[in-house]
């Protein structure tokens, strides 16, 4: 029995600027440094009063290296999610089992990259132990290659169009045109700048990649009693779920024919669901970790906003646009036209919602949902309230 | 308020063979694999029963590639802690959140090692970015050059001897000399030999070291509930602690003349004690994670089982050694003589001690206590109980 719905909330949030992958001249370190303070100055604590950390098994910073710099004598807790884009719901999910036991009171989650494409590159060569070994004969080096198959297999499956995945990037991108902390502020796309961008990847074209980006986020977690106390109305957490579902879903989900076709997500879908008391029906907007167009399009369907193969046609019609879609996504833009803080700006974002402080606020909004990385294993998501 | 006194309980354990580190000829992945399963035997449970995985920051294999080997398709729970060493108590303090909150039911903790010599040194060129950088140009390279400074320190000031690290090295190998399973069993050593043995980084000698190795261990941690129904008696956690002390202590707190001659642990250990509700007088056996000599002895005055400074007498009186001693430790051997598995061996040693099945068994042994990494930050400990 999961005992977590409403006892932890999220009561600060920071950004750094969002530069261009190797473009801010600034260390992943000095970046995450940034985002914690302006999320303690967001909440009204002080940095010292932070006596927890938790990131992604992929941060390049190590916590205690922040807490030294911080000044921060007193940790309770210390916490790496297993993997990358995966770990994003997850931190959140750790830092309420912390809050829950008693263990810590106020704890940071964060996410830093700088220069992520040098080291992104590397890997290619570097990680000779790992199943990446079985992928680099066939072509297949980084991420785009393996996630444009799986969008592949859903053009054959389902009919899903170029268009339609286009469609997801030109919201997401007006979206972006309202946040100035958009990498793609100010510069909007239509379709056709979407079907004329070059290829990267078939199906994947320039337009239905990320915006690999420098720059850092932090949140600040505590509990739902304490929450309501600090200067901010508080993101309560409703609902959490992580790493569940079948086991061959690292890139390699391709192997199952009868998954490739999906973002990998139903079983942490079914699970946060259950936890969190609702359905997808009840949400009233969502931050989508894309990775790239298809992986967000499928994640739709794996989250229930519409049926297994019909994202296509779900997202060109209309319904993930602000403000007359029935469910709003990306409201800042995500990593598709805001950057890509592998997720953490998605997070930030729906904490924005809950507050009703988005550049493309949802009226009303009780509920957001936040999505982790696709097509990967172990994933996570959570669900936030007011 | 820490929540979690008695709530969850250790329920399987398992380890390899342990082989001088790069002689097994076996990968980190074979091996964590075979103490898993080790585990999973001793507890009474299939492998596909296990729903969550925890493991060090450093550990090589990923807990996802584990879950997919042994055909685990539901994963509720997946986390690293941040650091080496450091982790080991804090695995299990982080699977007893998480089995609080009703997140997972069945959660391994593991550490794997193979050619870890190998690694390390390429650290000393390749870590280009971390404080290593600071002290490389003064010739300290490797752990023991750190270390042997607070060793030194601790002489200074309390008037420590050689002698007296070698006395708890010799009590260290008479324990293996009753473990068939520790590298040093048939090879006992007298303090003559530790004196003879070869200077390493003054005033550590080579029996001062840790021993080097490859090998595995897992334990399989449940709810102290469902523990009582499984197979063998449960070792319960009391208490645990993490993360906590000032900051400056990975390796550079002799920047700090004042905390040099400890094993950085003094916080720890209070908020351990406080959390148990016993003190020091309350241990029957402790299971201590030394790195080297030294900081064993230093471990023992901060975790308060003799007065700050008193250490060497302590350990020369006879008080650590088995049976007769008021205190024994590393009834196993310990990493100077059982194995150096990142001091894993040390919980699965602590786990018999309450189960009384150790080769070293204290008599009507109730508690054990048992410490991670010293003179690291963010470092852990715990206290069982049968």
């Amino acid at each position: 029995m999961w005992t977590l719905r409403s006892q932890a909330a999220i009561v600060g949030i920071g950004n750094t600027t969002f530069y261009k992958a190797g473009q801010s001249g600034r260390s992943a370190l000095d970046l995450a440094l940034d985002a914690i303070l302006r999320a303690c100055e967001d909440a009204g604590l002080t940095p010292t009063e932070i006596d927890g950390f938790v990131t992604y098994g992929t941060e390049s910073t190590h916590p205690y290296t922040l807490a030294q710099t911080l000044g921060i004598n007193d940790i309770q807790f210390m916490d790496r999610y297993v993997g990358g884009g995966e770990s994003l719901a997850a931190t959140i999910h750790h830092a309420a089992m912390a809050i829950y036991a008693g263990v810590a009171q106020t704890i940071v989650s964060y996410r830093s990259l700088s220069g992520r494409l040098v080291r992104a590159n590397r890997d290619i060569t570097d990680n000779g132990g790992s199943r990446r070994s079985f992928l680099a004969p066939f072509g297949a080096f980084v991420p785009v290659h393996y996630f444009a198959m799986q969008a592949r297999r859903h053009m054959i499956d389902y009919g899903t169009t170029s268009r339609q995945f286009g469609s997801y990037a030109v919201v997401l991108n007006d979206n972006a045109q309202r946040n100035p902390n958009a990498i793609h502020h100010g510069r909007p796309i239509t379709i056709e700048d979407h079907q004329a961008s070059p290829m990267i990847s078939s199906p994947y074209r320039l337009y239905d990649c990320t915006q690999e980006a420098d720059g850092a986020c932090a949140v600040i977690v505590t509990s739902a009693q304490r929450g309501r106390d600090l200067r901010h109305d508080p993101a309560y957490l409703l609902g959490a779920a992580e790493g569940n579902g079948p086991a061959d879903q690292l890139y390699t989900q391709f192997r199952h024919q009868g998954r490739f076709n999906t973002a990998g997500m139903e079983e942490v879908a079914d699970t946060l669901y259950a936890r969190a008391g609702i359905g997808p029906g009840d949400i009233d907007v969502a931050q989508v970790f894309e990775t790239f167009t298809g992986q967000g399009l499928m994640a739709l369907e794996d989250f229930g906003f519409c049926k297994r193969g019909e994202g296509g046609p779900f997202v060109e019609s209309g319904a993930i646009s602000w403000p007359r879609g029935s469910l709003p996504i990306n409201t800042a833009g995500g990593g598709l036209a805001e950057a890509y803080i592998h997720g953490f700006n998605n997070l930030v974002e729906g904490v924005r919602q809950m507050r009703g402080s988005s550049t493309s606020q949802v009226d009303g909004a009780q509920t957001c949902l936040i999505t982790s990385g696709p097509s990967a294993m172990p994933s996570s998501a959570l669900i936030l309230h007011r």
